[in-house]
C-alpha cells in the first residue's frame, strides 16, 4: 500500500503565531494530540474572550485519535481542552500538575467524566502503534515536559516549552542525557519551540530570581512588600514564600487564580511551605506591614486582576500605602505594554516604590535563547526540524540557526497551521492542507462571532450609530410619525441639536423624493436615507456612523 | 503688591504622559507658552483621531499671551496648533524647519494669515518682560533647540526634546557651552525631558546608522533596499541618502508624509542630495533592483501607511518580491508593538529579508540618557528642577537622579498638567491649579466626544447592539407591528434564528404585562424590555449586548 508507513505532521495551532498549540502526529490511522491550547484575542477581535484552534480535521477523523497528550500546564498548551471535549472524546495523558490544572478547568465548565491518566517524566505510554515517552525539562511551570513520540519512521522530538536551567528551584534540570540517548536512537522529525529565539546567549536561572528578593526583602526591612507575578509560576512563588520564610514575614495570596492554582500545587506537593506561613486575607490586619508579604495576579496589568484593583483602590481588603514596595516580577507579553505601564504609574500616584523590570533583575525568562536551542538541536541531531511556537519572524530565525547547526535547509519545514507534511523513509514533502483557523469564543457562544459580527463591532466602534425611525401610511406612503433619530456613541446630543435637526431634515427629504411614486421597493427607500445621511455627516463632522433606518408601515 | 515679583510655570501637557507638550511661563501679566503640541489616542478612545490640551486657561488669559515657542517640529511639541489657532491668534516663533513644517499644518487646516517669525539657535526675542533664547540641541530632527527664558528672577530653562551627540549628521553639536554659560548666569527653574531616563548609560550617536547602512548596502549589492523610518527624521534619510550615492544608487520617496517633510527639508536647505539621485516613483520600473532605494513611511506598522500597504501587496507601484532589502529603522512606539511585529511578519511571507532592530543597530534614539541628563543638569544648575514629558515613572526617575546630583528634594516638583507652581525670590509652592486635561478630536469635531460616547463604543465594540421595534395602538394599547428584532455585532443572523424568536417572545410577554393597565410610562416600559431582555441574552449565552427598545404609537 502506497501510504502504509508514512508519518503525517500537521500543527492546527501555534504557527505563525504565539499561542493555541496543537500538533497532530498521525502514523496510518491513528493520531496523537500534542498540547490543545487557546490564546487570546487581538486587538481587532473586539468582544472575544478566547481564541481556539479549528477541529474540523479532528471532529472529521475521531475514530483515527488515540490520546491528547499534554507537555505542560500553561494556557496556550492546555485552555482549549474543555471546549474540544464538548465535541469529541478522547484520553488524556499529562503530568500530575498538567492534570490537576486541566481539573480546575473542567470542573469550571462543568465537565465530569473525563479520561484523565496521569504520567511521570521519564514514563512511557503505549498508544496504538505509537509510543510516547516524556521527558523532564525546565520551564516556568512545573512538571513540564518535552515528548518523544516512537514511530516506526523513527522518533519525533516534541520540544515543548523549556529552557536549560542548570540551577533550578524544584525539580530536575533538563535531562539532557535522555535527550542525548533518544537523539543518539534516531529523530525522523523534531518540532522546536521558538519563543525566545531572537535573543542571543543564555535565559538565566529561575534561581537568580530568588537572589534578588533576598536582597530587596533586607532592604525593606520595615515596608509591605507586595509581589505580582503569573499564577502558575510556581517555581517563583516557591521563592517568594522562601524569602518570606527567611525574613519571618507572613504570606498573603490575592487573585483567584493565584489561590487556585497555588492550592493545586500545594496539595500535589509542588509547593514546600512551613505551617504557619500562608495567612488568610481576611486576618491580614492583625500583622503590621513588615511582617506581610502579599502574593497576587495582575501582573499583565490586566484591567479586573487583583494588581489593578488594588492600584486604583478598589481592593476590598488591600489598601496601597507610600510604605508598600510593590514587585512587578514578570515581563509585559507583547501587546500588554501600555496595561502595564498604567498599572506601575497608578501604584506610584500612591507613593508606593515600584519596582519592575527595567530597574531590576527581577524576572527571567521560562524559554530558550539561542545558545540553549542550539544546544537541543545539536542533541537530538533531527532529520527533519519543524521550527514551531512563533510568528514567522521566529520561525525564520530558529531555521537559520538549525541551518548553521549543518540541517539541511531542504530538510527544515515552515509550516503554517493546517499544513500537512508527509514524511517516508525516504523523504518528506507537504502533502493537500487540513482545514485550520481561529474559532472565537465570545460569551457561550464558539464560532458563532464571524467577520461580518466582528466588521460591525469595529464600524460601531469608531463612529458610533444613528437610528432613523418614521412609520409611513401605507395607502398614501405619507410620514405618518417621525422621522425620529436616536444616536449612540455618536456625538453628545446636546450639543448636538442643530445637527440632529438639519439631519432629519435631510431624510425628510429623501421620504419626499420618494413619495410621489408609490413605494414597494423598501430596500432602496432604505439605501437612500442610509446614503443621503451619511453623506450629510461626513460633509458636516468628517464622521461615518453606523446607520440603520427602520420604517414601519401602518 | 503681593504677586508682583512672581513667577508661574504651568504645565498644560506633558506631564504624566508622553506627549501633547504644553509648558506656561507665566511672569505677572505675560504669558508665554513653550510647544503646542499633540498626543495620540489611548486604546480605549474609540474613534479618536488625535487629542490636543484642554486650553481654557488660555483662552480666559487671552490678552497675557506674549507668544508661542517651539523647540523643534515634532508633532507632539507643534501638533495642536492649527486646533488652537481656531480659537487664540497669537505670533509664533520657531527654527526656519519648525515653522516650515508648522506651515504645511497649517495649510492643510486651511488656516491662513497666522504671525509666523522664524528665528535660529543662538537668537534672542525680547517677548515683553521676558526674553527668549533658541539654544541648539541634538535630536532626530533637525533644527531642535532648547529655550532659555531670561525672567527677572532668573533664567527658566526648558530642555525640549534633545541628545548628546557629539558627532551628529548635520548641524552643530549641543550648545554645551552656551548652556554652561547660562547655568553659571543663574537658572530658577529648569524644566528636563524624562523619555529615556529608565534608560542607563549614552544614546549612541546618529552616525552609527549610518555605518550600519553602509554594511548592510555593501552587503547587498543586488538586492532592492526598502527602508522605513519617521519622516521627520531628516538626519536618517540624509545618511540613506548619502549611502545610496555612496552606491550608485537612486532614492525614490514613498509615502505623502515622507514626500511633504523631505520637500520642505530639501527646500530649506537641510538635505544635500546630488542632482539626479532623488527619482520619481513613477519611473522606478526603469531602474534594476540593484540600482534602487526605497525609503517609506509605515516604521510605526500604521494600517494606512505606505510599508502597510506594502506588506500586503496593496501599494499601487512597489510589489514586494524576495530580492528585497527591507529596514525597519525606528523603534515601536510603546503600544505600536503589536502593529510592527504584524508587518515585520507579513513582509517575510513575501520572502522578503527583513532588518529590524532586535538584529541589528538600525536605529538610535533621539532622546538622552541618564548619564546625558546628568551632563545638563550639572551644567544648567537649576534651582528648582521640573522633571517633563514622560509617564510619573519617568518623572520620578529623573527627581531620583536629580536629587543624586544634589538638588534638595524640597526644590523638586513632581507636577501634574494644570499644576500651578509659583516661583518667588524666596521661595516656590504650587497654588491653586488650573483647567486641563484630554480634548479628543474625532473628524471635524473638538471636544464633543466624552466619556458618555465612548462609553457606548465600548459597549457597542464588544457585544453589538439590539434594536427593539414595536408600534402600539394609542386607543388600546395593543400591538399593532411588531416586535421586530434588529442586530449589529451581535452575533450571525443565520446561525440564530432561534435566539431571536425567543427573544421577540420575551419581548411580547413584557409588553403583555404592561397591557392591562394603561400604558402611561414609555420609559418604565422600555426599561423593562430591555431588562427582560438583557436578562434573557445573558442566561443564553453570556453576552450583553447594548439594547435599543423603539416603541411607535399610532
Amino acid at each position: 500500500m502506497k501510504n502504509s508507513n508514512k508519518l503525517k505532521i500537521i500543527p492546527l495551532g501555534g504557527m505563525y503565531e504565539v499561542g493555541k498549540n496543537l500538533t497532530l502526529v498521525e502514523y496510518r490511522d491513528e493520531i496523537i494530540i500534542v498540547d490543545c491550547g487557546l490564546t487570546f484575542p487581538e486587538e481587532e477581535m473586539l468582544g472575544i474572550d478566547v481564541v481556539i484552534p479549528d477541529i474540523s480535521y479532528l471532529i472529521k477523523n475521531q475514530e483515527k485519535i488515540k490520546a491528547l497528550v499534554l507537555t505542560h500546564g500553561h494556557e496556550d498548551h492546555i485552555g482549549a481542552i474543555p471546549y474540544i471535549l464538548k465535541k469529541i472524546k478522547m484520553p488524556i495523558y499529562g503530568t500530575p500538575l498538567t492534570l490537576g490544572l486541566l481539573e480546575n478547568k473542567l470542573k469550571e465548565h462543568k465537565l465530569g467524566e473525563v479520561d484523565l491518566n496521569v504520567v511521570h517524566a521519564g514514563q512511557n505510554v503505549k498508544l496504538g502503534k505509537m509510543e510516547v515517552e516524556w521527558i523532564s525539562v525546565n520551564h516556568s511551570i512545573p512538571d513540564s515536559c518535552a515528548l518523544a513520540i516512537k514511530t516506526p519512521l523513527g522518533y519525533v522530538y516534541h520540544s515543548g516549552d523549556f529552557k536549560v536551567d542548570y540551577t533550578p528551584i524544584s525539580g530536575e534540570v533538563i535531562d539532557l542525557q535522555r535527550i542525548a540517548k533518544i537523539g543518539e536512537k534516531g529523530v525522523i522529525a523534531m518540532i522546536g519551540e521558538s519563543t525566545n529565539v531572537l535573543r542571543e546567549g543564555y535565559t538565566m536561572s529561575e534561581s537568580k530570581v530568588g537572589e534578588t528578593f533576598n536582597r530587596i526583602f533586607s532592604n525593606h526591612i520595615t515596608n509591605r512588600i507586595i509581589i505580582a507575578t503569573f499564577a502558575s509560576n510556581v517555581h517563583r512563588i516557591q521563592q517568594i514564600i522562601n524569602a518570606a520564610e527567611n525574613f519571618n514575614r507572613k504570606v498573603v495570596l490575592s487573585g483567584r487564580s493565584m489561590l487556585n492554582v497555588t492550592e493545586t500545587a500545594n496539595k500535589l506537593g509542588y509547593l514546600k511551605v512551613k505551617k504557619g506561613t500562608l495567612i488568610d486575607i481576611k486576618n491580614m490586619d492583625k500583622y503590621d506591614d513588615k511582617d506581610l508579604v502579599i502574593i497576587t495576579t495582575g501582573s499583565q496589568g490586566e484591567p479586573m486582576s487583583a494588581l489593578t484593583r488594588i492600584a486604583y483602590g478598589e481592593h476590598r481588603r488591600i489598601q496601597l500605602t507610600p510604605n508598600d514596595i510593590v514587585i512587578l516580577s514578570a515581563t509585559p507579553i507583547p501587546g500588554n505594554e501600555m496595561d502595564v505601564s498604567k498599572v506601575t504609574n497608578k501604584l506610584m500616584e500612591v507613593g508606593a516604590n515600584v519596582i519592575y523590570e527595567t530597574l531590576t533583575e527581577i524576572h527571567v525568562s521560562g524559554h530558550a535563547c539561542q545558545e540553549e536551542l542550539k544546544l537541543i538541536l545539536s542533541l537530538v541531531k533531527p532529520k527533519y526540524f519543524i521550527p514551531a511556537h512563533g510568528e514567522l519572524r521566529h520561525l525564520l530565525k530558529h531555521a537559520s540557526i538549525a541551518e548553521d547547526l549543518g540541517i539541511g535547509r531542504e530538510n527544515i519545514f515552515i509550516m503554517e497551521n493546517g499544513n500537512c507534511l508527509e514524511i517516508s523513509q525516504k523523504d518528506a514533502k507537504f502533502v493537500s492542507d487540513v482545514p485550520a483557523g481561529n474559532i472565537l469564543v465570545d460569551g457561550l457562544g464558539i464560532g458563532d462571532v464571524g467577520n461580518i459580527v466582528l466588521r460591525d463591532r469595529k464600524h460601531l466602534s469608531e463612529d458610533g450609530l444613528i437610528v432613523v425611525v418614521v412609520t409611513i401610511s401605507k395607502s398614501d406612503g405619507k410620514i405618518i410619525s417621525g422621522p425620529d433619530i436616536i444616536s449612540r456613541g455618536f456625538v453628545y446630543v446636546r450639543e448636538s441639536e442643530d445637527l440632529m435637526d438639519e439631519a432629519r431634515e435631510i431624510v425628510k427629504k429623501t421620504l419626499g423624493k420618494c413619495d410621489s411614486k408609490s413605494i414597494t421597493d423598501w430596500s432602496t427607500l432604505k439605501n437612500n436615507i442610509r446614503e443621503d445621511l451619511k453623506g450629510f455627516l461626513f460633509s458636516k463632522i468628517k464622521r461615518n456612523p453606523m446607520i440603520l433606518p427602520i420604517i414601519m408601515e401602518i
